[in-house]
């Protein structure tokens, strides 16, 4: 009889392995479980939706339950929520919201893309309805009900300004509201060093944003957000305190958690507990640059250590080899990005650095368009290598990162980076791109770091 | 007495050395000649200046003679020609054309930054008035009097579909004229494989430039160029066949020349003759893949090899990497980027390889100005090392060369790419980035070839 592989969750950490199972065993059984009405969605897309970059809801689904059962025989039910899970009885208690039943589901093997939730403060209001998370297909209807619906939301405020912050904060200023981001640090962009993130509360006041540091919320009472230094109107709160993981289901069955939670995973994304994987949002990832456990929710992860754990579940061999904490984002002209340790991180990590900080143009200097570009370079002290990067600028500013996550995960020197043959023509770089320009003054801040 | 170097060449391999040896050495006498009229420029910045995007020559001029003077204390002599080095007596003949009276003058030092020459066929009628290279402000100042001053210019040809010919195209289309480009190789950009090269011929045929490949120039006679296929009307003529190295003047006074007759240089970018150094366009450089000697002739090299020659000849210590092969260039709305090795290089190189070609989005699909992008990658059998990769796509793709261009250097396999953390947001990129689906699907063929 065919083994039976039930995985929890209908998006990317659960379906990139479901699919790729799938590819390497035919005879495989798959069902996958989906407590919410879709799957395989983009929910890095909602805040552009909400903005009306992208048209309709549709659009950010990727591939439908019937395409799975269709072109990959993969058993998929939404609306179908998983309740407990049974290790000894290797069984679920699985409830199917739409028929309003339960009952019990067998696995041979079990796979986790549980995903993550919006963090939610326990503070006065979070739970009324006009406070919003920014992460599955049913927030984006709701806000974007809210703004297309006439003229009731004048007020955002933006809880958080990080990532989601700070694109939905974009949204909002692009449906003509008036948004207010409220974070507790010296600056918005958490995940970046203050100088950094500086520039980039800059570039959101730039665009009309009202951008309140240091400031904590306290609460929602009716129309006011509640805050550390008073209140503010808010016909609407969102929140962008970023997400934790989903993993109750798991460590209530005895699954073994690590880092804020997250389900621990060995390198081929297995769990502690035997036939268990997990992928995506729920679970930790391995920092190569730390050498320690993280929690990282991102869609590109969830997709490839799904792709790992449907390779290594379909019989096949593979290894997720970690991440270095890359990211990048835009708020309207200004994009952000940043790969490896901040300074913050690395002096967790217990490295002693210099850093350099740049500022160049997009494209040569006399070239139409161009814009201004900051990088910003961890370097370790003595060897010289590569602990992070960050970059702020205009277009064509953010996925230079990628060079040096690239470099990062190399364990390249900055003397490495300086000797790169990068590409130039005066329509994307000047002929020094900023990349090599900050790798150049890391060498030198190395050298008189000692 | 202080030394005394003396640098022959007041473009990016000369002024990049002088300028590194002043910060090295302050002490040090140093004399710039240059035979032109101007200093450091950015020659390729010149089809900008012609079609229109940048609306003076003095944008291109990064640092007058007066500059270099004034804040490096480099004594540079424009319109100063040096006729012959005699290394014996460590002097050399030099002509100033503008007093038109020639001097001796003595060097301790040497550094050559020759540059490189347009390669004119020699064939009747191209060394008539209207056929132009496309190399230094002079042909720049020529160029643009041509579509600047009226309306005699309609019918341009230009010889050869490499870099320069394309950024040229595409600058008299900006112009309005009509553009005919004529190459003898089956596709245009002949620094790709044949499969990329037709994306890129194809685009030109898009924005209305005629393309004729597989057809070989044969002379120049008044207001047609003669073809193995016929004659093409043209009031002017661009030479866009590349550029050869600058070399004649140091291969007579006894300095080693190598691959293409360009100069011969350690790695500390010392010629075979003592005290003379030389970088940029008239000398080699050493390729990581194929570890031969190449001659490629860009300003990011130049600059890097100048300063590497002046940190040396300054006193101190520096080597030069060498080069992966990377250019990018743009026509219109297509961008065009390589780097490493293509097939008929791998070959050349003695490789065996697999290749892998995807199609993708800059974007994610749903995002708005997404556009397609082509990813070639060249892998290794057995190892999976990536030898090279080309890009030809929409906005955003000729930048994701210099990821490639990384892992390349760093002797990454194509499944160490599959597994980098790169970076993702919908306005940047699908989930997967193009870069690391064309290294799944290389990992792929790498296994497939055995």
């Amino acid at each position: 009889m065919a083994q039976r592989l039930v995985v929890i969750g209908g998006d990317a950490g659960g379906m990139a392995a479901a699919s790729q199972a799938r590819r390497q065993q035919p005879d495989l059984e798959i069902v996958a479980l989906e407590k919410g009405p879709w799957t395989s969605y983009s929910a890095c897309g909602i805040p552009y939706l909400v903005g009306g970059d992208i048209d309709s809801i549709d659009r950010l689904i990727a591939r439908s339950p019937q395409e799975f059962r269709t072109n990959h025989r993969i058993d998929a039910r939404v609306n179908h929520e998983v309740m407990a899970i049974d290790l000894q009885a290797r069984s679920l208690e699985v409830r199917d919201h739409e028929h309003d039943r339960t009952y019990k589901l067998g696995f041979d093997i079990l796979h986790l893309g549980l995903g993550a939730v919006p963090i939610r403060p326990r503070l006065p209001g979070m739970d009324t309805a006009h406070v919003h998370g920014v992460q599955t297909l049913t927030d984006a209807a709701e806000l974007l009900e809210d703004v297309t619906t006439g003229s009731e939301v004048g007020d955002v405020v933006v809880v958080g300004g990080g990532y989601i912050g700070l694109e939905i904060a974009e949204a909002f200023i692009k449906r003509g509201c008036h948004v207010t981001v409220v974070d507790q640090s010296p600056e918005v962009m958490g995940t970046l060093d203050p100088d950094m993130g500086a520039l980039v509360s800059k570039a959101m006041r730039n665009e009309g944003i009202e951008v309140r540091c240091n400031e904590t919320v306290e609460g929602v009472d009716g129309e006011y957000v509640l805050t550390s230094s008073g209140h503010i109107k808010a016909d609407l709160v969102v929140l962008g305190l970023g997400v934790a993981p989903n993993s109750k289901l798991a460590s209530d069955a005895g699954v073994v958690t690590g880092v804020r939670g997250a389900i621990s995973v060995d390198q081929r994304q297995h769990t502690s507990a035997d036939g268990v994987w997990a992928a995506g949002d729920c679970c930790e990832s391995f920092h190569l640059i730390s050498r320690r456990a993280v929690y990282v929710a991102l869609g590109t992860v969830a997709n490839k250590q799904g792709r790992v754990a449907g390779t290594n579940i379909g019989g096949g061999y593979a290894v997720f080899p970690g991440v270095v904490g890359t990211a990048v984002t835009k708020l309207c002209s200004t994009e952000v990005g940043r790969t490896g340790l901040t300074e913050k991180e690395a002096t967790a990590a217990g490295f002693e650095f210099a850093t350099a900080t740049v500022q160049s143009t997009t494209r040569a200097g006399y070239f139409p368009g161009t814009g201004w570009i900051t990088v910003k370079l961890v370097a370790e002290r003595v060897t010289g290598r590569l602990l992070g990067a960050q970059v702020v600028g205009q277009e064509g500013a953010a996925k230079r990162i990628d060079v040096l996550a690239t470099a990062i995960t190399a364990g390249m020197t900055a003397e490495d980076v300086v000797g790169l043959d990068l590409s130039y023509a005066p329509p994307f770089s000047p002929v020094w791109d900023p990349v090599a320009i900050a790798a150049r003054k890391a060498v030198d801040a190395v050298i008189r770091r000692g």
